[in-house]
């Protein structure tokens, strides 16, 4: 294993991972084939072992066999896949109890600590995929009743991490009478991503590209979240957040700082986050005026967000919106950060764009056409699917004459890289937990920050009962949001056609 | 046709166009062709003639018959190419005559009047492609007896511009006496590739490029011209000249003109040469300590250069250079240019490869082993063959962990773009003088800049009788380039390995 | 003699300075105190002598008294002042005759040549203080009666060049017909300044500088004129040519095109002035509606610009005009350049005021009240009245507390350099053309892009005969400058209180 | 009062400043005359008094008459002040006691508690004026006797800070065993010094200084100590500390990390020692090979470090250092930082110097002479004495011809500012303590990392025995400092004779 972390003495130590709410659908088709992915590349200790907890009842073998229908191989002629399947699933194990009362914990702890005696000591990480409702109990029953005495109790929450700022402190101080920050792990699994760890690389590691890095040369930054599906008959969470609580003030939040934060001191976690934190609390608080709100309507017999029969009636949650940003720092003063989200419009993906500044004194100014930004040097990182990079650049039509157009400096990532098997993002982050690392995960300060940007835009929404933009099924989403990009002199990078294939 | 450029008037004029040397090889291989493409592509005026003009009697049929042979329809599937092949042969003539004799032009004068006699304006193209003992014989010949009377004579002269400041000075006033500055089109054939023009649509119409164009981020940029064959028994005229004069003071000190100069007031021709011969001022002469020089001898049965029967036995000339060149302006002050030109080395191919500087403050250096220069940052303009642009950048090695590799964003021009189907610099130049455009063209006094680098240090050889290196038929040349490279802390970027394939 | 440019042979040579115009005023207060000061210091050649040519009719001896009057020991107690100006006088000669006709010339050359008879080669300087409607007359009757014929003859022409590109394009071919263009030295006397010679220097010798000398860095720049006097019966002239044409057109925008231009090749008269030709090329032309023209009003008992009884009854000339210019290259691209000048205004001074950009991020906005131009950082070079340069930077106020203000890094030339000895404009001008240097003269391609800026705004002014805004005598100009000012974003930087002192 | 900072409730609270120590050198000179200078000022609270505490014994009234030998009115003009002092004294008690025994405390608390009752809130400032050997022992009785119970209690500690990484950690916990973070104020007086706090207001208020802060503009950096007296029989405490302890590693690097940090997101106090600590982190451990160290000895009847009788015998403690260091980031790697200090030097100032780059493609080069240094353009900085900023640039020297010369674009502070009432460093810190203003002072993290940066040099100098280079009483230091300088291409700038006055 060539992980360059600090690793764990797992010569004498345990790990147990405990994944509450095990029957749910996270659990299923996320944590469980992320944990057998990383078992059967070796990448957990030898002495590991995997328990469920949920309210309904099941025998271990249940809990098996439901485990074993979602697990594959990810390269499916991999050798030898079906036989660790068999070995991971002889370690699963299911544990019963509800989530408020003690009881089932201290069974829980019961059990594991059998399967940890071999070893003198035992780390445990319980991940907590359990509803927002039941969410300091179990964490408060976990911690007092099943924490490790022997080694470490790492605990990974997921979002939502409370509805603004003053829920946000609220959970954050309730977890905080169990446990300690450096127990928590915050998991953002946008930031798992293959490409946004290679932003930091890009930044850094390369000389061309940081001397661009700024409102000298940047002329816009875009970070864009697009779904083709809407939610399809299980809106009924979702209606409770809406897209700006789900996606934008977390995972593109959480981009954005990445991409804009100054150079860390170093690569270590702590250094990272707190440049993230930093930068955080030179953005501007969002305002009403520039953020635009929508929300799908039926087209053709593609539903309406309204028709899903969880959604309340009349609900004006937003399932799409699209955001103006500004960092007051020296090195982004004045430049727009545009963040968009939003289900059922016309395609999957999700990409940052950063515009450069049109070329001053440009001789070729008069073979481009009045359209100046279609000649703007464009730095595409595409997150999903299919990663790539690309950068887009002037060239000289090939011929006679003197004719210019936009072609592009391209990786592709499928290509260029050998193997098409990137991990997924859960891999990344549970491992990282096993190996304490926490680069990834979100602080507390942090949290604190992104809450403190968007709570007063979600209080005068809700407040004012804003009406979202409708928008059909399937489209690009809203009007507005190509008036509020024009606003700061603006072209979404992304609803470009030539850029679509 | 949308070539954008002043055009004449050829509603009422007639073009003809006389190749002198008609019966050389260059105006069969490249001249011919080139004339044909043109004309086939339709952007000749109406009404064009072609002349050959040789010491070679010959009747206009077995002219014909003679360049049929050199004329290919570049994309086979073309339609009616073999037609429009048979109309172009129907206006070319052949007239014999010497040099040095006015009769021959004289009656080639005749000839052409004749055929322009339907147009009131008859515009005159002379190509020279004859050798340098002739040049001004019959440049003064076709200046006296057959320019035209009623439009423009240009003459397009080739390379060998002389041996040094002082043959380049008598030259220039031998043609002074017969032609205007205006008249006389010196072409450097390597000013009309693809890629070479586009250098400064890149640099000018990119806001990315332009910021990093300088000492500030540039460590070094390498111009580097191979081939891989010697003179295979055609030496005779290459041992009086070298590969310094016949490759680097014209075609790469050009290029590099071109790369390094300012950003030209306009795209005129006279602004881009004023900024050429602006840079070329201010590089420093070049010093016999910055130089190496190689020869190539025999491997197997790969001839040496002194093999070769037309090459005076015990030559000293040189078949491979590297030179170190500074130029000593605020943009480039201290920053190494290294030039290399060798035949008979391990493959062919021309190229620009810039090397950016180190990340300062690197983070990631500890991943990136003891060779920086790995981990450099290079744009590579690969001139031929197959156009490419691409930039070496660093990017974490997708997967777990953290791993830096190098990777290209790149930009193929033959996948990039349709056509593979990239005109010849013939057609280029020539169509340039067809419609009196400069821009590739050599003015006086960048000629005269140029050699002013490079006599001192080419008068320095000779006195000296420096010995060339050694290096074997199909080599990487001769090692002295490494010591010369590494004497700037510079490293050859084309001997890497990696960029092989 | 430590002056540092190509010398003459002044061994064998002599010079004879000839003053056509010799009776007006330019050549009492100015010519020939110049002539002496030079003298005195002994920088001219050992044989030079003084003729002046004009329509009056005088001695030798009325001239030399004549003259007498003006000359003045610069410094007073400097020795042998008054030794040196009876020599002086003794070199003095005067020829009447007119400017239209051979004979007065003819006659002059006569004189010339006895007194240059002792050297084998005579140079001649014609410095010619006539009217306009005399010039071409006398040029050429000067050149063709009474140039050197063993020596070179150089022709000092003052401004007016014309009133647009066509009158100077008229008096450029007027010229031509009887000197070349390396004989004839076009004065703008501003280019003599002190101030103005040392731009370059200390733009291109100080490494603080260059890198903050462009759009990047600086916000605005502005070149101001203003003078406290009227025409005061004296505007007979002037109200043919208009304050565009007599200050702005040729020195406001010299000083421009000196301040904006790249670092040219080297400092060499012709490297200098092709960059400012390329600068002047790169600038817009001037709209209509980026001026503002005004004329003074009468205010107490000073006089109305209408009162003076050499203006025309309802003249519309303007005595005061305020314009922006921009410069469309990759240095100065939107960066505003406001020229402002103006008669009978609050103050006599002339000044280049640069304005950086406001801090971005900046962290002590909340202390710098609302007003963020009042802590710009401003760069002030003042031509004249007490050569000065200054740069205005924000500090802390000493003691407790945090305040900030504005201070000043000053360089006062006159407590800098001991001696307050400046020597005047036309000393520095007429050495030079002496020495054969025309760094600071007008090429006829600098002078005819500088009218292609200003004829058409000119043309426009007169065809629509656009009222001038009126400003009181000894006020601070029209109001409009203000406006237009703010419409890019600028607040007239000499028109701060604080700086008046 | 305008100090802008969160004020405390002082209508309700009352403030007493014990100072331990009392009857100690520092006490007498800066102490108490710094607390009556902000009585005077009526910076304080209207409940204020001050305690001396000391193993002397002595009465309120004998204490009173020693600190009023010491009181004086900055400006003597100043009314009331004598008034005032009596007042102060008034408000000025004593308390005997030792420092390792609780029961002098428990006196301490209660006497203060009797002045303190009028007022519902007590705050307590502990000056630890007193010897490293009883430090813990007194802040130990002091936190646990005497701190407040209603008010918060803050303790002020002075250098030594240890002796190394570990002396120094073992302090800081032993403090921590009894204060918390938030209650520590570990001064470094020159950090109060006006320029040093101007510093960052220069830096990032102007928009000139910002862009030429990095290694592209900067060639080096020297931080500069100078004291033109030795020990004079003092040197017993010194001794065994050495001047790198003394000055080095606290003073000059601290002036060093606000020089070179990044800027801070606010001017928070916990934002800006952040950014020092990174900026700390960032250094280069000190290696011995980048250190010259040396010891004064005799010149005339000026006596030699080792003729200190208080000086052990033989002593190899260094007097004098100059260090060079580097910073291992993006801004500034590869520059050199110089540090230098010394006792009996020839003169005594301290001032930081920046050296700019030298001008690339320098137009003027032949202009300079050899000494491309003498034409460097240098920000000095001066901290003590007279506080000056000025900024040498070179200029034509006016007159006729083009000679360079360096000249000053200068602030003196003296004549800038009407006050030369420039507070003691004392009085800043003192009321930033009452205030809770830590931007001052220094954090724990940051006194861990400057540590970590000398104490491998500190050990290597012990275990060797390095023998300081002798120089003599009053001269310049070692020649040996010259060297270390020319090794990484630097002179120093304050042995420039020109400079001197």
């Amino acid at each position: 294993q060539d992980y360059n972390l600090p690793v764990n003495d797992w010569a004498h130590s345990s790990l147990s991972v405990v994944v509450l709410g095990a029957s749910g659908d996270l659990a299923k088709k996320k944590i469980f084939p992320a944990l057998f992915a990383l078992y059967y590349e070796g990448l957990l200790p030898p002495n590991v072992q995997f328990f469920g907890y949920a309210r309904t009842k099941m025998t271990d073998v249940a809990f098996r066999e439901m485990i074993a229908g979602t697990l594959t191989c990810r390269v499916n002629s991999r050798e030898r896949c079906l036989e660790a399947q068999e070995t991971f699933l002889q370690r699963c194990f299911y544990q019963a109890g509800s989530y408020d009362q003690q009881q089932g914990f201290i069974s829980l702890n019961t059990r594991m600590s059998g399967q940890e005696a071999s070893m003198p000591r035992a780390n445990r990480i319980f991940f907590l995929s359990i509803p927002p409702n039941v969410f300091l109990d179990a964490t408060g029953n976990a911690a007092d009743c099943a924490s490790s005495r022997t080694g470490w109790t790492r605990v990974i929450v997921e979002k939502p991490f409370g509805r603004d700022s003053d829920s946000s402190k609220e959970l954050a101080e309730g977890l905080g009478r169990h446990l300690s920050e450096e127990q928590i792990y915050r998991i953002d699994h946008y930031l798992g991503k293959e490409l946004i760890e290679n932003l930091t690389v890009l930044r850094f590691s390369n000389s061309v590209f940081e001397p661009l890095w700024s409102r000298q040369h940047i002329r816009n930054v875009q970070v864009i979240f697009s779904e083709n599906f809407g939610t399809e008959g299980r809106g009924g969470y979702f209606d409770r957040y809406g897209i700006i609580r789900d996606v934008i003030q977390n995972h593109l939040l959480q981009i954005l700082a990445l991409f804009a934060m100054e150079q860390p001191v170093s690569l270590d976690a702590e250094d990272i986050r707190s440049e993230k934190v930093k930068v955080l609390r030179s953005m501007k608080v969002v305002s009403a005026e520039d953020v635009v709100v929508g929300q799908y309507r039926a087209k053709g017999n593609l539903p309406a967000y309204l028709d899903d029969s969880t959604v309340p009636v009349g609900s004006l949650t937003e399932t799409f919106a699209a955001v103006a940003m500004f960092i007051d720092n020296a090195r982004w003063d004045g430049v727009p950060f545009l963040l968009k989200a939003g289900k059922a419009l016309h395609k999957r993906y999700a990409e940052i764009r950063v515009q450069f500044r049109h070329v001053p004194g440009n001789l070729y100014r008069s073979k481009q056409g009045s359209n100046l930004d279609a000649h703007t040097n464009e730095l595409v990182i595409r997150i999903q699917p299919k990663e790539a990079i690309y950068l887009k650049i002037n060239n000289k039509v090939p011929g006679l004459g003197l004719r210019l157009d936009t072609s592009r400096l391209d990786l592709q990532y499928q290509s260029a890289f050998a193997s098409n098997d990137l991990p997924d993002a859960y891999e990344r982050l549970l491992l990282d937990v096993v190996n304490g690392d926490k680069r990834l995960f979100i602080r507390a300060d942090e949290l604190e920050a992104a809450w403190n940007l968007y709570t007063p835009l979600l209080h005068a929404l809700e407040k004012n009962k804003v009406a979202p933009e409708l928008y059909p099924y399937g489209s690009r989403g809203p009007v507005g949001a190509h008036y509020l990009a024009a606003k700061y002199g603006v072209r979404w990078g992304d609803l470009n056609e030539d850029d679509d294939e």
